[in-house]
């Protein structure tokens, strides 16, 4: 093997550095007055402490993990205990990336808010400066630890005389099965900590009590912040994470089935060290993009967004052309065809071209000046419309994307069989860590903005912070139409992935027992959405409940008596009690369901590959339905706040119409922000469990 | 050919002649006064005014069909032109069992309202008579039209040298096509045009003028109950008889697959003519069970309508059993695999078992005294947590049934092979004259209740007639939950019937562009679901408007003036035009699709098989979240009548968590009677075309 792969690792601690750099930048910013200091801390406290109960739990979970780990390995008798390593290191690392994301979150809104009062340049500067040390901590410290782990297990076992690639390749998976457990368990238990807290705020503060958003008197609003960094960030830094390493992973598994020459320079492997070399050249020109995020005052923050992340993209396309020809041979074979690198970085194309194409179509379908949206708003006039134009939106705009899935599914198959469609999800997840710092941008924005209205600072610094917020929220729908093309054809790589390990030719859907599994798989993602809705439901309830009982108890604290300050603290009691209780049974089911089906007898592999085709087809629109549906319902409540005509009259804040946008929104908020985004985890997850067990299921069989 | 198949056509007349005799007696009861009987002409002339306009659509749309069936026989080359004859009858009969129904319907509302002026039994009597009427019409139609021209294809192609009995049932799936077709356009047509006048009406009626339902005053009203009518009464016959015909089609279809000996009384085609003795089964002991539906003054009616419906679906079991060991040979193949008459009959069995099962889990999740309802009430604190609270028990509600159906696949399977997964649906669909009966029933009463209100008849009639739609309302549900259990196996069915027909040995969904197909497959019913929801939320919006408009323009209406009466014309051309404008695009994206994949270079029958697959998984689902949400949220509603306790208070009709249940039940409307009913046709249509252009597809490819 060539020296050339540690570069991969080299490239990792650097980016750390990095993210070093920036975030001691961050630190030295001033950090505002005490009461906001004060608020801050309330809200980092906060997080630091729901995040302390999730680990928590998430602990016991991979110590039974590794039991179970343990016995299958026994099962299997083929020794391959390094998994447990590589699993645990695959928790931990996602565990940090959303923590460390958090911690600098909640140092970043508070600077974010004070550099606001000034000017919108520098609140930029800050809080996407926040958002890149999230994004490029997550993106390099997945390839570090799947670098690493790789080096070290083919030192181990890649001499053919020890299971070669295979077994490497086996035991390295379960970094990524670490990861999206972690990740899927973070984003339900941050989803419903973050929505029942929002929902719950929403509904008692706006929309009974009058009183504006954010506002400190309400005692939900803590947790509502405690919630942008626990949901949107920590909970978001997981699930990238996850999905980045699935990726990868299942981009080398299948590059392991590519006959190359064992001459080149990586000794036949080429096809799977591509995709590593691929993150890597994404992770460099992510850092690269991240400055070109920059604006004059008053300049145009998405026009900014735009350029680093679309400067990112086209640089990492450019340079994978290189990569690619220099990496592969000029030939290789797969499943009887001939390949060529031409054809590879062809499925690149492909891939970036559907994500980009998702992500307009997201765009189209929830952004605030087009057709859907304002079709909503039209339906304003009671809330059942509303709400039926929002659900009928969402359902609707599942068509488009679908379609140009599948048409990117079938031409990067054509480019280059399932290894093709892989690299497309690799190339399109290459820039994460800019992905990931446009995303994370925003709920420090609007974390900033809850602080400066808390603390009472003067009208133009939220005035400042809500431009970000907007921009963010726009940024947010994009970068979930890229999650979810990514997921798809993540999904259908390790899809074949678990295939080839439980040694399946076909999985043909005329088998009545494959198509019950296709059936109780397409069920899951309803299941799954259903309990993470419920439970914010519940919690919202509680939260609701809490609040008016606050509101009635403490005296002069609606009135705004100085002095008198709520009970923040059981506000996030319910939250954290919700989100912890809340994701335990759904993580279980998408960990527990494949186990059962592979292994019950008369069920087998194939009855099981039934299931995850299944669960990705529904996972896919169910998640595209319901983060369209509340991007939709979100900005068409946002409408308002301009005024909108409506048969002829306009109506604005506080009107009948915006009260029914409002309870739209509130309908939408855990569809996009819990049930809807856990979905690519969910589908990516169960099929890295798949594949987990695929070779013991398939000796058992 | 035995002359005992004349046998079953003439069951079908004497059932017809039941159904005169039945009528008869019902015209023959007193309707009323003038004021009743005025306002009963109202909503009949509005009945018939859109069918008419509707049918004028549907006969376009069957000359386009016609010009399709012969220019694929032209391709073909195999002179079926027959096909085009099976459509028509079937088109021609789904569309008079709807009209029939709808007429009995609109004569037998002003007599139960008349008699429940006196007594609840009599009220009974009649709207059950309706019922009966339209349920054993449809069924007798159905089977008779099947047997005539099975009769008479036997006697052209029945010989081997013309083609032989693959030859018959080609020729006869058209009738499925031509019935399933109407069944789908009248299905979302009436399904668009009751809901935009019930959401209307009630949106500006209840909610803002706050005015009883059914209150003359309001404009829409009329409007409403002709939408009971054309929808829950013409489309809901509709809808069965497309469901009933395409059931027994397939597993005549799969029967002649069955290899048995040639010496049987039917010369080796007992499997083929086995689902119509089931149905003719059926069909008698549907009539002998309507006998038992009877209460004395104040008995239960529930219990009578349990008491005809066990009654009839216990006494077809038994008789099969005889049936079904009488006619089919002690031992027979198929797949390789050798069956007996005992696990024919035990499929029937399994069929009845999921679809009862299927019904209870379905009167679980939406009857008034249960966890899941009750759940929804106490979260109707705020309207949008009751609406969370119905999306969440809809999607959590796929998850048995779909456990249950799985199960049935699988055991139906084992025991008979595809053919046992037929005969299953045909058992389960056997007594669909008793089924429809019981559904349609509901109706009529509502419409009695509805006339009763607007003629200021005393309070003890709408009482009266308000236990009956109650009952209605539940046993609504039950029906709905047989209807997707049988649709879902009738679709697998129909699927192993289109894979026969194009020569595939199999669909393996490893192939990415079966799982493109199978992708885009499961996005058809979101697609559907939205543009039929979206045709409500327009409709109702629109309605609306117009409402508040004649309450602003006609000056006395709203005081309720003597003699001032509203423009209740207007109204009703709003539904009409909605409906007829709405139907058009959903129904032809399920006629097209499949031709389009179908025929398309690259793509063929195989991916039109994933494309089915995903179809039938997705529409399953669909229609168990939707169906089920609706009726949850319907029932919430109706718990405020008597009263509900919420942390610890007690909330009636008008409080503020009734009025968030009524947006709930507003939301839930189309859900329960346009979208999600649809969706059983959806699948089967889908599936009955791909049957119909399987020949060509093949031979093309």
């Amino acid at each position: 093997m060539s020296e050339l792969l540690y570069i991969i690792p080299a490239i990792c601690l650097l980016a750390l550095g990095f993210t070093l750099w920036q975030s001691n930048w961050i630190v030295k910013q001033p950090a505002g007055d005490d009461r906001m200091q004060k608020i801050a801390g309330y809200v980092a406290k906060g997080a630091v402490s729901f995040l302390k109960a999730e680990y928590k739990v998430l602990a016991i979970f991979c110590g039974l993990a590794v039991i179970a780990l343990a016995v299958l390995n026994a099962v299997e008798g083929e020794g391959n205990y390094l998994i447990i390593l590589s699993f645990l290191t695959g928790a931990i690392l996602s565990a940090s990336a959303g923590y460390r994301g958090m911690r600098i979150a909640t140092k970043a809104n508070v600077r974010t808010a004070e550099a606001a009062k000034t000017s919108l340049a520098r609140a930029l500067d800050i809080s996407f400066a926040g958002g890149t040390v999230m994004g490029i901590s997550v993106a390099a410290l997945g390839i570090l630890g799947l670098s690493v782990l790789f080096l070290v297990y083919l030192s181990l076992y890649g001499d053919p005389a020890n299971g070669g690639i295979a077994r490497v390749l086996h035991v390295l998976a379960g970094f990524s099965l670490g990861a999206e457990s972690i990740a899927l368990f973070a984003r339900v238990g941050g989803g419903i900590f973050t929505k029942a807290a929002d929902v719950g705020a929403d509904l008692v503060g706006k929309v009974e009590a009058g009183i504006p958003e954010d506002d400190p008197r309400n005692p939900a609003v803590i947790a509502d912040n405690v919630g942008d960094n626990v949901g949107d960030v920590a909970g978001m830094g997981a699930d990238l994470f996850g999905s980045y390493v699935a990726t990868v992973i299942a981009a080398m598994v299948l590059g392991a089935g590519l006959s190359t020459d064992t001459t080149g320079v990586f000794g036949g492997l080429e096809g799977v060290v591509l995709p590593l070399f691929l993150a890597a050249l994404g992770l460099v020109f992510s850092i690269a993009g991240s400055f070109l995020v920059k604006i004059k005052e008053n300049g145009r923050v998405q026009r900014a967004l735009n350029t680093g992340n679309i400067g990112s993209i086209v640089l990492t396309a450019i340079a994978s052309y290189f990569l690619i020809t220099a990496l592969l041979p000029s030939r290789f074979e797969q499943g009887g065809h001939v390949y060529g690198p031409l054809q590879v970085f062809g499925a690149v194309v492909v891939g970036l071209a559907v994500g980009a194409l998702v992500s307009l179509i997201t765009e189209y379908y929830t952004s605030m000046n087009r057709g859907p949206v304002k079709r909503i708003v039209s339906q304003s006039t009671t809330t059942a419309t509303n709400i039926l134009g929002g659900l009928s939106t969402g359902m609707i705009s599942t068509a488009a994307p679908v379609f140009v899935l599948a048409v990117g599914i079938i031409a990067s198959f054509a480019l280059a069989g399932l290894y093709g469609v892989a690299i497309a999800a690799a190339g399109m997840m290459a820039t994460t860590g800019m992905q990931l710092a446009i995303d994370a941008f925003g709920p420090i924005a609007d974390n900033a903005g809850g602080i400066a209205e808390m603390s009472g600072l003067p009208k133009e610094v939220r005035e400042r912070t809500d431009v970000l917020d907007a921009v963010g929220n726009t940024t947010a729908a994009v970068g979930k139409g890229f999650a979810i093309a990514s997921a798809a054809l993540t999904s259908l790589a390790l899809f074949a992935a678990f295939m080839e390990s439980a040694g399946l030719v076909q999985i043909d859907i005329s088998n009545a027992k494959v198509l019950a599994g296709l059936l109780i798989g397409a069920m899951i993602p309803f299941l799954f959405s259903a309990l993470a809705i419920a439970a914010v439901g519940r919690a919202a309830n509680a939260m609701v409940e809490e609040v008016r009982r606050q509101f009635k108890t403490i005296k002069g604290l609606l009135e705004g008596k100085p002095g008198v300050e709520p009970d923040y603290d059981t506000c996030i009691q319910i939250s954290t009690r919700a989100a912890i209780r809340g994701m335990i049974v759904p993580g279980a089911i998408a960990i527990v369901i494949p186990v059962v089906v592979g292994f019950t007898p008369g069920l087998g592999a194939e009855v099981l590959g039934g299931l995850l085709a299944g669960v990705t087809v529904s996972g896919v629109l169910m998640a595209i339905f319901q983060s369209n549906a509340g991007g939709a319902w979100d900005n068409a409540k946002k409408s308002f706040e301009k005024g909108v005509q409506i048969n002829g009259q306009t109506y604005y804040k506080g009107s009948e119409p915006h009260k029914a946008a409002v309870v739209g929104d509130t309908v939408g908020d855990p569809f996009k922000d819990t049930s809807g985004p856990s979905m690519n985890i969910l589908i990516k997850l169960m099929s890295i469990v798949a594949v987990t067990v695929a070779t013991a299921i398939a000796s058992g069989a």
